[in-house]
């Protein structure tokens, strides 16, 4: 709800063409798809628009020991209609 | 990893017009991203495509008392090409 929020208050402010972009990593990827989804049903319905959704993955350094871990990401470009 | 070596099976036998779709919600749409990440990396390349990926909200019956719970849910549709 506090990213839904904020990804309103970048709706509200920035030129509407810019839109909003949500990233997440891991096991955040589903607060990214919630942010976007809270924002579709409480505040913007139809008016959101999602321009695009991108799915990849970051190599990160090891939490402990030496190998590296890849972690899939997400990216959610949303804009606001007129 | 299994679902990623289910899907790449899927691939392989079916017409790779319809290509495969994983679906998931709530927690398990990172293990979505994931399979679909595995899929690539580790066995199609370039090959496999990203057709679509939509994301929305499914009403789950209550798990205890009486409250509806609004559930995310990711589509994503792969083809392998040619």
């Amino acid at each position: 709800m506090v990213y839904a929020v904020a990804a309103l208050m970048t709706l509200n402010t920035s030129a509407a063409a810019e839109g909003v972009t949500i990233k997440a990593r891991g096991r955040s990827i589903t607060t990214a798809v919630d942010t976007i989804e809270i924002l579709k049903r409480r505040f913007l319905g139809r008016q959101l628009q999602i321009k695009e959704i991108k799915i990849g993955t970051e190599v990160m350094p090891p939490r402990e020991g030496l190998r590296e871990r890849n972690v899939s990401t997400i990216e959610i470009i949303a804009v606001k209609a007129e």
